[in-house]
């Protein structure tokens, strides 16, 4: 059994958590619960859809900050990352502040691996960082499929990128700033994803391609922390979508292991996938970042999940190297969420 | 000022080092130093440029886990990155193996985001992780610039993207497997880089981008740590070139701080740049990984360099962005690395 459960060095908590979201997103079964939403263009007053996404997330992580009542003064470090080349989402979001800034590359799985970032960095080098994602229906599809005005078919396998951005701020102080009231939200454990590559080459079907690593993902943290899914009130897999979460629970079931009591996908909560024709589900890195925030965390504060387990899920690829013959890579990154009072 | 110095909880060191070279890089200044290189035609046995540089990551990591004796169940995680949309590279390295992997974006600063994040991640949370970065001459021009095909005319600004990769080893145990002999080397510090836009919007002109925020950061740990160049043996830049050199050099001079008797860049180091005809210098992710690996860290394990302040430099782009009339925004991550007993 590869790989080793992190346990932060110190108790760490998600202080506090926002999203921002698109027109589809706020028409779904999450609407209302975002902080901020564009209910018309997607567009977020910019003039082109890729300075859209950097300023959603310049938007979500102050909108992070302001409901702690911190300031980027307070936030020593942020992780971000985003599915556009160069990660320029990211990059174009932060030049206005101060906050020292770490990339990452997860592809759809970035606000796990942020927020595993950010609870080994508050372990002991810092007492606050940010962790921050963010995804456009408009720049992924042009960059990953094919430019929107072509108004290509899709499958039913496809997904429907979510335009949504979402930041989180971890503390080593669960009393940092005016948190809202409730429960505090530890980050608990947290287990690495191992990339791995299953023999799918269909950038029409990303649930089959990263089905598999949440299925390892998810067994190696049973295994290595020696509990069952019965331990936990949630299993939240990131955006893999309907069919790639009954392929999850199938491979999961093939290893003995029952999760079909408890498990959720983001991809599949954030839209009315038939009402809104969202074919598979939503998918992208602001999939599961506006769904932690909009609404699981805010359930585990009521008390109402004590136990999650968070999967954010990556398919790691470019269309050239699909070109070239290539496979997607997989990749699950998993962080244990617990209320404590 | 902004940031915080990150110290490791515990002393952590890196215990390998081990470089892929192209043939341009084995016929300059450094050349006979790498361990393994492809001196006809770059490809490493594979039938795209872009497959080769996933391979030189591949072997450059077996390489570093062969001189310390370890494998890959000794390396309970691995940091890779490269310049490649969506770092592919990295993607397509770690399949076959069973290493927990956490991608990172950091442009050609990733050889120092690596080791920074590895001497985080090892200072509680696992005993032994690897840093791993790459980049190749051929991928990247035709990716960010022109196909070669075309044989563009380069402006004296430019530089030249090495064809190189790096891997590093980082222990909390300096006697982890059979180390080479000679002096640790301790990473006694490290700062995270603010990413920062100071207009430059040329991407034959990338020395220019990065210079001011390698000065930002440089100045930032000088000041932070109370330290001044004269405490340093080397102040050593991933891929400035000679132009963002210069340029590094008049700024930190107008704050008052004389790094000239110090300051390399790695870029520089690289290539006879005269007699190769490499303009500026070189760049890319591989450019610093390399030289550290081939050429400071022997230095340090030898006594020769006791303090080395590495600062790597990265230049967050990507071509649509530019075309969209977005700049180049710069970031500077730094380590401080030690040769001790």
């Amino acid at each position: 059994m590869q790989g080793k459960i992190i346990i932060p060095h110190r108790q760490v908590f998600i202080t506090s958590a926002a999203s921002v979201a698109g027109h589809e997103e706020n028409a779904g079964p999450l609407a209302g619960r975002f902080d901020i939403t564009d209910d018309g263009d997607d567009r977020f007053g910019m003039d082109s859809f890729e300075k859209s996404e950097a300023e959603m997330q310049r938007l979500v992580l102050n909108c992070a900050m302001n409901k702690l009542g911190v300031t980027e003064n307070d936030v020593e470090i942020v992780f971000a990352g985003d599915l556009l080349n160069q990660c320029v989402s990211s990059a174009y979001a932060y030049t206005e502040n101060e906050i020292p800034f770490l990339g990452l590359f997860g592809a759809c799985s970035t606000a796990a691996e942020g927020l595993l970032m950010a609870s080994v960095f508050t372990s002991f080098a810092v007492d606050c960082a940010a962790a921050v994602t963010s995804s456009h229906n408009c720049t992924s599809e042009r960059q990953f499929r094919f430019p929107l005005e072509y108004g290509a078919q899709r499958p039913p396998t496809a997904q429907w990128t979510v335009t949504g951005a979402g930041a989180f701020i971890v503390s080593a102080d669960p009393q940092t700033g005016n948190r809202a009231d409730g429960l505090a939200v530890e980050i608990a454990a947290a287990l690495p994803g191992i990339s791995r590559d299953f023999g799918i080459n269909d950038a029409n079907d990303m649930g089959a391609a990263m089905a598999p690593s949440a299925a390892d993902t998810i067994l190696r943290y049973l295994s290595l922390s020696g509990t069952s899914p019965e331990d936990y009130d949630l299993i939240l897999t990131g955006d893999l979508g309907q069919r790639g979460s009954e392929l999850l629970r199938d491979l999961t079931s093939s290893h003995g292991v029952d999760i079909s009591q408890k498990h959720a996908d983001c991809g599949v909560m954030i839209y009315d996938i038939d009402g809104q024709d969202k074919h598979s589900g939503g998918s992208g890195c602001g999939c599961s970042a506006v769904v932690l925030a909009a609404d699981i965390i805010p359930r585990i504060r009521a008390g109402e999940l004590g136990n999650v387990l968070f999967i954010g899920t990556g398919a790691l690829m470019n269309p050239q190297a699909l070109m070239q013959g290539e496979n997607i890579v997989g990749i699950a990154h998993l962080v244990h969420l617990k209320g404590v009072k």
